[in-house]
C-alpha cells in the first residue's frame, strides 16, 4: 500500500505537531511511515499465556480516534519484577513502580499494569505524584487487586499535567473489555512515535509442561525525544521463584535492553515489568535445568524486542551489530562496543554506506577501554579491515563499500587482550533524524 | 562574496572527496562555506610575541595548491607544557609530544614546533613512529634545535601512510622563510575541514612591563572526522616557572578547551602545546600578582580559542554556552553541563530553534549527577522556564521561542543541591552535520 506523496507530507506535518504538544491531531502514521526496517512479517502470532488479560480504550490523553490506555490484570499469585530508568529525573510512574517492585512477591490478590500513551507524567511535580495516585487507586478499586500491586507507566510529552480524571473514567470499561492474550492491541495502544507495534513470544517445554512468554514494546529511541520512551511488558505463565524471576530479568536486561542505543539519549521513563503467573508448567527453582531453558527463552524474547526498537529508531535505514571481543574487562567490552554505537561519526558513516573504520578506531580510542593499537583489529562482516596496527594488507576499499550497502550490517572489533566480549545493537543517524527532531518550531 | 549555487556544490563535492581521502583536491572552501557563526571581523590581529618565528610551506602531503606545513622555531630557554588526547588509540606524534614534555624545562638550546595538515599519521603501525621520527629529526638537522625539543602534530586522515619525505624536503625552505609572528599563514596551514582560521591574543602588563600571547587553533569539532582535529598553538614571551606554566595550562584547558563539545567524538590527534620564549617580562613565580594577571590574560585567549572551534562545528547555526550552577560536587557540575551540551536531542531542539526544556531535564537526568526534580530550575537566557520540579508558572512558550530565534544562546540549569558550577559550550546539531558526514559513498 504506498500513499500519494503530498499525503505522505501532510502525515508528516501532522505527527510533527502532534509530538510539539500543541495539536490534537491522529498520531498513526500512514503505512508508507512504517521503518524501513520493520519486519515485513507484521505483529507475530503470540502464545497465549495462561491467566493474562488485557483491555485497551481510547481516554484521549492526547491523541483522537486510536486507543491510547491500555489495561493488564494478572491472577492472584502472580510474580511481578522489573528494571526501571536511573535516569535522576525520572517520572512518578517509575517512581511508583520502583517502590512497589521492591515489596515482597507474590502479589497473592493478584496484579495489574496500566499505561498510556500521550503524556509521559513526567516533571510534573508534586500534581504528578497525585496523578499516580488517582490512576493505580482507580484501578485498584475497579479491578479488586490491591493498589500496591498496581502498576503504572505513561508515555508521552514531559512536563505537561497527565489529566488523569480522563483515565479514571474508562476504568469500568476497560475492565469489562479485558480478554484473554489480546497483545497486538496493547502493543498498538502504547505506541507514541512508533512506526509499528512491536511483539515477541516464545513457547518453551519444562518437565514436559508448555510454557508461554509474550511481550510487546514501545520505543523508538531507545531514548528519548519527548514522546518516546521504551517501555516494555512480558507476561509469562510460568511458576518462578521471586527471587529468581528478579535476577535473570535483571541479567538479561544488561545483554539485550540495556546493550541497545538509538541517540544516547535516556528517557525519564524507560520502564520494563515482567509477570509471571504460574498458571503453567513446574516450579521453576534457581540452577536447574528448568530455569537454564526458562532463562533461554526469556533472553530470545527480551532481544528480540530489543533489536525491535532499535529497528524503529528515528530515521533508522541500516540496522548495527557491534560486537567487541578480546577486551581485558567485561566493562571495558562494554564500554568499547556503547561508544562505537553511540559515535555520531560511526553513525553517519553507516549512513552513508562509509566504510571507514578510522572512525571505528577513534571510537574505540575514546570510549576509556584499554586498548593498543597493534593488537586491535576490526572486521565489517566477514571481511577483515585492519590488524596489526594498521589496515589490513588483505583489504580493499570496494570491498568495504560493497557490505556496507546491506540494511542488516555487522562491525567487529578484536581488542586482542583477554577474554570479555559484549555486543550492542544501534541504527544510523540520518536526515529524517534531524527533520524528526529539529525541523519544527513551537 | 557570493558564488553560484553549482559552484559551491561543485566545491562542496570536491572537499567531500578530500574528506574521503581518494582524490587529491583544492580543500580550501569559496567563502561562501564559512561558518555563520565566524566573527565578522576576520582574524584578528595578534600581539608580536618576542622570540617566535613562523614560517608556512607547501608540501603536497595531501592538498595541493595551499600551504600544509608550519614551523615555529623558539629560542634558547624556551619552556614548553602541553596537552594532549586521552585516547587510547592516539596517535604517534601524539605520543612523542607526550614523551618530550616529561622531559625538564626549559629547551636550553630552543625549541620547534612542524604541524602539518592531510594526513594525521594515525593508525598507522610503527610506520607512524618512524615517519614522525624522519620529521623531528630532519627539523633539528635544520634548525640546530635538538630532536627532544621538536614537537610534531599531524592532522588529516586516520590511517593512510604519512609521506613525510614531502615534509623533509621543504624544511629547508621552511627554516629560510622564517618570520617573527607570523601567526595568520600560520592558522592557516595548519586547517583542514576548519572553513576559518582561529587566531586570538592578548597584552598584560606586569610589574611595569609587556607581556605577549597569542594562540592560534584548527578544529571544527573537538571532536572529530577523519580530517577534523583539535590543534593549538599557543605562544608568549613570558619569563615563568616550568611547573607554574604547565599546572596553568592544564587548570585552565579543564575549563576551556575541556568544555567545548560538538558531537562527543574525540580525536585521536588532539594537541594543545604552550611555548614560553622568556622574552619580556618579569620572572613569573607561583602565588604571585604576575601569576594571577598572566593566568587571566592566558585564559582569556584559550577560551576565545575554545569558542572559535565551537564557532566552527560542524553544520553549526548557532552557539550554545550551558551553564549549570547549584551541583552538589564539581564532577556533578560538569557531567550535567556536558550531558546537555552533548545531548542530540537538546541539540536538535537548538537547530529547530525550540525551547524544549523537557529534553534539558532529560540530559540532566541521565548525566549521572545528583539531581531533585523539585529543586531544579532552568532558564533560557534571562527567562526562567522551570522550578520546583515543574514548568514556572511566570513561563510562556512564545517568550521561549522568541529567545531561541538569537544565534548566541545561553541555557542555565540551577541543580539547588550545592555551590559548584560548569560551563560549557556547544552548537547545533544540524542537517549541515549529516551532509558533511554521511552524504557520501567512498
Amino acid at each position: 500500500m504506498t500513499y500519494p506523496r503530498n499525503a505522505v507530507r501532510r502525515a508528516h506535518r501532522a505527527l510533527v505537531r502532534a509530538r510539539a504538544g500543541r495539536r490534537v491531531v491522529a498520531a498513526v502514521a500512514p503505512k508508507s511511515h512504517i521503518s524501513p526496517l520493520a519486519p515485513p512479517g507484521g505483529f507475530p502470532d503470540l502464545p497465549d499465556v495462561q491467566g493474562v488479560r488485557l483491555s485497551t480504550g481510547a481516554a484521549g490523553v492526547k491523541y483522537r480516534n486510536r486507543a491510547d490506555v491500555m489495561l493488564a490484570v494478572l491472577p492472584p499469585g502472580t510474580v511481578m519484577a522489573g528494571v526501571t530508568t536511573r535516569s535522576a529525573t525520572r517520572s512518578a510512574p517509575v517512581r511508583d513502580c520502583e517502590a512497589k517492585l521492591a515489596l515482597p512477591m507474590p502479589c497473592k490478590k493478584g496484579a495489574a499494569i496500566i499505561v498510556n500513551s500521550g503524556n509521559s507524567n513526567a516533571f510534573t511535580g508534586a500534581q504528578g505524584d497525585a496523578s499516580v495516585a488517582a490512576i493505580t487507586q482507580g484501578v485498584a478499586t475497579v479491578t479488586a487487586v490491591p493498589a500496591t500491586c498496581v502498576f503504572s507507566s505513561s508515555t508521552g510529552v514531559i512536563g505537561e499535567r497527565l489529566a488523569h480524571d480522563r483515565i479514571v473514567a474508562v476504568l469500568g470499561q476497560l475492565t469489562a473489555d479485558l480478554a484473554p492474550s489480546a497483545f497486538h492491541g496493547a502493543a498498538r495502544a502504547i505506541m507514541t512515535t512508533d512506526t509499528f507495534p512491536k511483539g515477541a513470544g516464545a513457547r518453551v517445554t519444562l518437565g514436559g509442561e508448555a510454557v508461554s512468554i509474550a511481550g510487546i514494546a514501545k520505543g523508538s529511541g531507545m531514548i528519548a525525544p519527548d514522546m518516546a520512551t521504551m517501555l516494555v511488558y512480558i507476561f509469562t505463565d510460568a511458576r518462578i521463584d521471586p527471587a529468581l524471576l528478579r535476577d535473570t530479568l535483571r541479567a538479561l536486561t544488561e545483554k539485550t535492553f540495556n546493550a541497545i542505543t538509538v541517540d544516547s539519549d535516556t528517557s525519564t521513563s524507560d520502564t520494563l515489568l515482567i509477570a509471571a503467573t504460574g498458571q503453567a508448567g513446574p516450579h521453576i527453582a534457581p540452577d536447574t535445568p528448568e530455569a537454564a531453558a526458562f532463562t533461554a527463552a526469556l533472553s530470545d524474547v527480551m532481544r528480540e524486542l530489543a533489536h525491535l526498537v532499535v529497528r524503529d529508531g528515528e530515521g533508522a535505514t541500516k540496522f548495527l551489530e557491534v560486537q567487541v571481543t578480546g577486551a581485558a574487562s567485561a566493562p571495558d567490552a562494554r564500554a568499547a562496543a556503547l561508544a562505537i554505537a553511540n559515535s555520531p561519526l560511526v553513525k553517519t558513516a553507516i549512513a552513508g554506506e562509509d566504510p571507514n573504520w578510522g572512525r571505528v578506531v577513534m571510537a574505540v580510542g575514546k570510549s576509556g577501554a584499554q586498548a593498543d593499537r597493534d593488537k586491535l583489529s576490526i572486521w565489517f562482516g566477514p571481511h577483515i579491515v585492519a590488524q596489526n596496527g594498521w589496515v589490513s594488507p588483505e583489504y580493499r576499499e570496494d570491498i568495504g563499500a560493497d557490505y556496507m550497502k546491506k540494511t542488516d550490517l555487522t562491525l567487529r572489533v578484536d581488542l586482542g587482550l583477554g577474554d570479555a566480549a559484549f555486543t550492542a545493537w544501534t541504527c544510523d543517524l540520518t536526515h529524517d533524524y534531524i527533520r524528526i527532531n529539529a525541523d519544527y518550531r513551537s
